[in-house]
């Protein structure tokens, strides 16, 4: 199954052809977390639920830290826990020793080899915390030290920017967060036949890839679980097409950016069918009233009111679920404009894949 | 004292006469919190520490969202307190109800009139919080339905890019953390002289100002407390030049961005005297392997290895009061720039001061 987008693929050594591969294969490990890893996962939400943490710190960088941020959301909006995004230096950097009985500490790394990471869960881990590791590589130096660990069961990861294991972090970590307050996350059987589908309409985002080609800059928006997409989106661009483009939460953009928003600066609105869409449709409008080169990824209604869009079969997945599927015509499109460039998707400038900050 | 900088200034009525006079009243806007304020921020400390919060959660958006961000390093590593930024679009979009017993809520905006602030604030307050608002307007909806409150005494600002009230809100947040553990924050004493030094420096600002005048895009980066300074100066750049300006933690910086950063992509880097900025050393080494325009704004030391930058006198400041002097010559960067491309500062198009997200 997970070679059925191949065909239309790039033939192997050329530009982007790991990146492709890595894409295709989305479904399939979906599929494998929602068959061999989820009752690991499960398992390990209720061991921790025993522990009845009380507050949520999740640490990650990069791709990552994206899937971190839409781990937040679903850990405030479904369990009711406060939770925070750490800022790694200050135990690094700054020796800070926190206080963290019933603090529940989540590091999310596809390499589980980053040695700050590693670094401030073990520290976290002595201070109290209960750790846990999601990584793609369970001999990692990060799954070692944390007490709990989440495999992802992806597959080694070649592509310099990170895809397959960006959807596999988010849906391990939608299982989890459902396991922890007892639910079993049965919506999610639907999204890897979805993401098939998105993933097969590769036609529709050559067709938008040929609008940013000469872009100078971008923008991205959206409000709630849609908004570690546009932050991840506005990465895999920049990584890949080296087009400079800025996340925005929508009511962050109000607050200033907008000045820079233009009939030359394309923006992407990532719109949730749900409260996080609704609470979005004030800046659409905004954004349209001021003539902006407006692109809605979400649902086909909301991409009819737009200059143009990808339509998602948002209306059979819940809005929490709706990330998975925003994320992948995104990444398409970046692979789609860096080729169409004259880059290499595979192999950006600058970039390692185990990044050594320490 | 307030109008030292002044005489260089521009006539009134013209473009950015507004927010050059608020930048100027900045050294007297830092003593008045140091003579008026401190003794009720100390009080205010004082009775929220005998609460023993254990967590603390911060809101804001726009520019206060990077002064909140400084409080939080400041919480972690002075106090050693678990910390987090909340996403507000969880408690006003999707109604989450978190267990908020022992944390401590500080919600941070200039106007203090943000419906959404003032709705998550209260909605915290009934969830158990101690919530504290520190505002530049006492009689504000945030004020008022805040346990607590912490008055900026910026005086009115009128600009739409904040500027006095940035360094206000760090003074104030300072202060007040100190007072947590029960210190007096006396070294703040030394810096409204020297921000007054480093303000009327204009000359320098407006020869850095030529580099970025045809800047296509900037990258601003940092690490430790030197960080909310590089996201506020790439907000301050893009409100007023609309320049697409990033910033970045130095860490994240390596983790896929870089592949943006070459000879036409300027970099200024904020470098702390302390051990941020010596975790940033890695990073600095690599920019200027790649070649890349770098401009450093910090220790003296550090400005003689880059393409250009600004020396602060950051030997006789603690690292963590830095960024206070730090923001100064960057705000008048994003200024200068804004003139030269003929642009008014005081207008950006389409801000608002108040923004009503809710």
């Amino acid at each position: 199954m997970s070679g059925s987008a191949a065909p239309q693929g790039p033939a192997k050594g050329s530009p982007g052809w790991i990146m492709y591969g890595e894409m295709a294969e989305q479904p399939a490990v979906l599929r494998r977390i929602l068959a061999d890893g989820a009752p690991h996962i499960r398992a390990t939400a209720e061991r921790i639920a025993a522990r009845r943490p009380r507050f949520v710190l999740l640490s990650a960088r990069g791709t990552s830290d994206n899937a971190a941020l839409y781990a937040k959301y679903l850990i405030e909006v479904r369990l009711g826990l406060p939770c925070g995004l750490t800022s790694m230096s200050t135990t690094t950097a700054y020796g800070a020793k926190p206080h963290l009985d019933d603090v529940l500490v989540i590091c999310v790394s596809q390499s589980g080899g980053s040695p700050d990471l590693t670094a401030s869960t073990k520290a976290a881990r002595e201070a109290g915390a209960i750790t846990l590791a999601v990584t793609n590589n369970e001999d990692s130096p990060l799954a070692e030290v944390a007490e709990f660990h989440i495999d992802l069961l992806a597959g080694p990861e070649k592509a310099l920017p990170a895809t397959k294991t960006y959807t596999a972090e988010l849906m391990a970590l939608y299982l989890f967060v459902e396991g922890l307050h007892g639910a079993d996350g049965a919506a999610a059987l639907a999204v890897p036949d979805l993401a098939e589908e998105v993933l097969g309409r590769g036609a529709e985002i050559r067709q938008l890839a040929s609008r940013y080609r000469f872009a100078q800059r971008m923008v991205l928006t959206s409000r709630g679980y849609g908004y570690p997409t546009a932050k991840e989106a506005a990465l895999k661009m920049m990584e890949t097409s080296y087009i400079p483009a800025l996340a925005y939460s929508g009511a962050d953009l109000l607050h200033g950016p907008l000045a820079m928003v233009d009939n030359i600066s394309p923006v992407i609105a990532i719109v949730t069918e749900g409260r996080g869409g609704h609470a979005l449709q004030p800046v659409l409008d905004r954004l349209r009233g001021r003539g902006a080169d407006l692109v809605v990824v979400g649902p086909p209604a909301q991409v009819a009111g737009a200059s143009a869009g990808f339509a998602l079969p948002t209306a059979v997945v819940p809005e929490e679920l709706q990330p998975i599927l925003e994320i992948l015509p995104l990444q398409k499109l970046a692979y789609e404009v860096t080729l169409a460039r004259g880059q290499d998707p595979d192999a950006p400038r600058a970039m390692v894949k185990v990044t050594e900050t320490r």
